[in-house]
């Protein structure tokens, strides 16, 4: 049995196929004919348009706009001036073949991308280096992709591109598995949206198993099983035929109200970044959105969205959830995510540094655009906002004056607001939590923050290797000051939700009905397990 | 009247001295006669050995062998081969005059040691700067140091080097005051050791003043007043009596327990850096040391301390302490502490990292060494060892693990140790302090480290400039926290200490005594008002 990390869940039986990654020699030749080079360097970048728009059109099939936007990004790329256009110019000024002059414009990108700071800049390295593979291998005339001819096949690889895995035959391949990868690389994050089991990180399993080998994939356990032996074989499969028969129970759920065996009513909603999210959401049967990380909506531009661009991403989320509610979270913008247009000040600990709340007070103007955006879209549905990082009641309070400003601003603008905004707070600094008691007093709700709280309770910053086995939700202090957040919020008869990862942790959800919780908020494919955990909750 | 940092307190009133910066115009000559130029050097340096010798002296006797300490360094410096045997090469090689060559050695020097990561090293360049000004002074014949022919006089310059402030007549200063420097300067500090009062960080004190002006300087409250009129003049002729009558007062507690009205007795004692410190606490009235930060043992060297070094560091300590009790924290590297021979990884956020016992038993190596060293201490006096950065149980029981395997081999080795170790841990992450009550049925004793704590718990860096203004040690969350540590140990009849620097704090003292604290820890020169304060409590 090989162990891996488990990318996306469920099980597979079949037989191997193992995609060898095509090895181009490049070496650099000085050419005569310059025009020729050019010439297949033109025709490989039609070849890969036309592959990539193929690409295009079956993930907006299998997998939805959101996943198959990637591929506009590839297509776009090869039209890039500074990217395609530079591989030209390279072959004209080096007089090198088509072949070595892609190579030696993609190294620079990459290294270019890779080395900066900004995480989606770092991903799209990933992309770079997928889309110039392709124009060299088209170039050599090689082999692009992954062909399947058979059904019940495992495809094993390296690792597989972006575009390997949209391309991959959801009729065909039931499974897949690779050397390198992690939970959240992009070929991870596309077999959970095809859903079909894929098990990563496997280190050596192209070397291990033989084109036909028979296997068995876990993408629960994250193991690998090759050539079994018939009881072990018909163990699976009955797992299998469990498994299947759980997700048709699961979607029977969508529109079922989440209820407690002794009757409580519970709230199980989704996380989501952008405004296209909710539609994930309201398939998998959310009842709400129990946060919005704004900051999405900061990212990946050269300034800040305007007012009405904000405005009109909180109204469309607002009416696409049709009363529901919807908790939108104001920026946290600081720690580890940065934006190219805010400067922030060089910190040690940037996660005990000046993001979240403590930024926005500081910079009202920034704030005000976001809360003016938030009260003008509030009318268009059941709006609950919360600020993050709230140490204590002062900086509640002066956001909550910053509100009524804007208020009054647009009251006298002529523009209209509701007057049932729910205003809460992230619990998710310790100090929230022990004064949880207090807070209540004053806000209309708490969500608990579990990953930062975890954090800074632990004195362990998860991302630091030597130090995240101390990362533990489940550490009593935590546990304690969830329940303390809890029945601090209780007391005063207010709401208590939760959007960490831990809301939509299995082993989790037990417990934290059991603590009182009120509302669970989480990725959009956790919410139909947790229904239906909650319902065999007392 | 002028603002500047208190760094020194009490009242003196006096008649100002201006010391003028000695402006050295240093042009580069070509020399002929280098030998002439090399004699010129070779005199500055034999006069600033003889200058320095005598500060050396005084110090020692108005200050202790601690602070004279320094002037060993600046004496081996102009013997160093690196540093004034650079500067005679200079002369020789480039044929210029020695002026320019100590300028342009030193100037050398300062880059290196200003640009070093280590806080010790860059601050070994305010060192290196007086000695090379004090060489270039004598070469070019002017007058080093302050010169003071009056009584109650007072010093003001742009700023003071540690040789000026050990020079200065305390028979004749009775204060000083400087543009630059804050509370941590080495002026500073040596006008605590001196008790004369002084105020720094003034900006422009010595373009506002006169010589001969009549100044009340207020240590207290960093302020000064010039050429005050006569009610001004006799309040703080009063405030100053009562200033050091209460200083009178305050020597008369030297001997005495500290006792609540109530009549609980309470522990008033020292935190000490180096095994000298000790001295200082005993002077001061300190019933023991509740915090002996070992890491300054692994400081300022190219290799860790061995076994013997460190017992004997932890021997002397508890010797001269003759049976009160000792509590040595092991070592707590890491965070913004590090050494030059244990490289740590580079994290993001190095207070939530690698840190303290989290490093201690990962490298149990290092950890063994101190381990051994504290257990063959230990029947020298009053042991009381704890674990910094304890998160919970399983830390604290893995690190009794490594002293029970250390207790087993000294055993096997013959080695004596005593068995009445007390053992505990500090109580300064959030999750600690939780867990108290748990906690308190495995540990003798806690001591709570206020500085992390209060980070931790408001998720704030009290050095980010940005987010300093949060670090609160009177907010509701970390008292509460505070008093679960208090009550837990004490349901579990376990006593609690605290050694961060609110213990020392006059308006947390009442509010701490009223909550249950059994043990204070503190600089030895805030012991005595701390044993004031506990003795006026219920």
């Amino acid at each position: 049995m090989k162990k891996g990390i488990a990318a996306s869940k469920g099980y597979a039986i079949g037989n191997v196929i193992i995609k060898e990654d095509e090895e181009l020699v490049i070496n650099e030749t000085l050419v005569e004919d310059i025009e020729c080079e050019k010439g297949k360097l033109k025709e490989a970048l039609e070849l890969a348009k036309a592959q990539l728009s193929k690409i295009k059109e079956k993930a907006l099939k299998d997998m939805g706009p959101e996943k198959a936007a990637v591929f506009d990004s590839h297509i776009m790329l090869l039209d890039d001036p500074e990217f395609t256009g530079a591989m030209e110019m390279e072959i004209e000024n080096s007089k090198i073949n088509a072949l070595k002059a892609v190579d030696s414009v993609s190294k620079t990108f990459l290294m270019i991308f890779e080395s900066m700071e900004d995480e989606y800049m770092r991903e799209r390295a990933a992309d770079i280096k997928d889309v110039s593979n392709r124009i060299m291998l088209n170039v050599a005339g090689k082999m692009v992709g992954v062909e399947v001819e058979n059904e019940n096949t495992i495809v094993v690889a390296n690792d597989l591109t972006p575009s390997d895995t949209a391309q991959l035959d959801k009729n065909k391949v039931v499974a897949f598995l690779t050397n390198i990868g992690g939970r959240t690389s992009h070929s991870a994050i596309m077999a959970r949206t095809l859903e079909i089991p894929a098990v990563v990180g496997l280190n050596s399993i192209t070397t291990s198993v033989n084109n036909g080998d028979l296997v068995i994939v876990d993408g629960i356990e994250g193991t690998v099983i090759v050539n079994p032996d018939e009881v072990t074989l018909n163990e699976y499969k009955a797992k299998r035929e469990s498994f299947l028969k759980e997700q048709e129970e699961l979607k029977k759920l969508i529109e079922v109200k989440t209820t407690t065996k002794s009757g409580k009513r519970i709230e199980v909603c989704g996380n989501i970044g952008k405004p296209e999210d909710v539609h994930k959401v309201l398939d998998n049967g959310g009842d709400g959105i129990g946060l919005f990380r704004t900051e999405f909506l900061y990212m990946d531009r050269d300034s800040a969205p305007t007012e009405d661009e904000q405005f009109e991403s909180y109204k469309y989320v607002l009416e696409k959830m049709e009363g529901k509610q919807v908790v939108i979270r104001t920026l946290d913008i600081g720690g580890d995510k940065t934006l190219p247009y805010l400067p922030l000040p060089e910190e040690m600990n940037p996660f005990l540094g000046y993001r979240a709340i403590r930024l926005c007070l500081d910079r009202k103007e920034i704030f005000k655009v976001q809360l003016r955006a938030l009260l003008r879209a509030s009318i268009y549905g059941n709006l609950a906002v919360m600020f993050p990082m709230i140490s204590g009641l002062q900086e509640f309070e002066e956001a909550r004056e910053v509100a009524e400003e804007c208020k009054a601003e647009l009251k006298k603008e002529g523009k209209v607001y509701s007057e049932n905004i729910q205003w809460g707070i992230m619990v998710e600094i310790p100090a929230a939590a022990v004064c949880a008691d207090e807070l209540a007093k004053h806000v209309d709700f708490f969500s608990i923050g579990t990953n930062d709280l975890i954090q800074y309770t632990l004195a362990a910053d998860r991302m630091s290797e030597k130090v995240s086995y101390l990362y533990n939700p489940m550490h009593p202090a935590v546990l304690r000051l969830i329940k303390m957040t809890i029945d601090g919020a209780h007391k005063e008869g207010k709401w208590v939700g939760m959007c960490g990862e831990m809301a939509g942790d299995e082993t989790a959800i037990p417990t934290l009905t059991e603590m009182g919780l009120d509302e669970f908020s989480m990725s959009a494919s956790s919410i139909l397990k947790a229904k239906q955990l909650i319902i065999e909750q007392n």
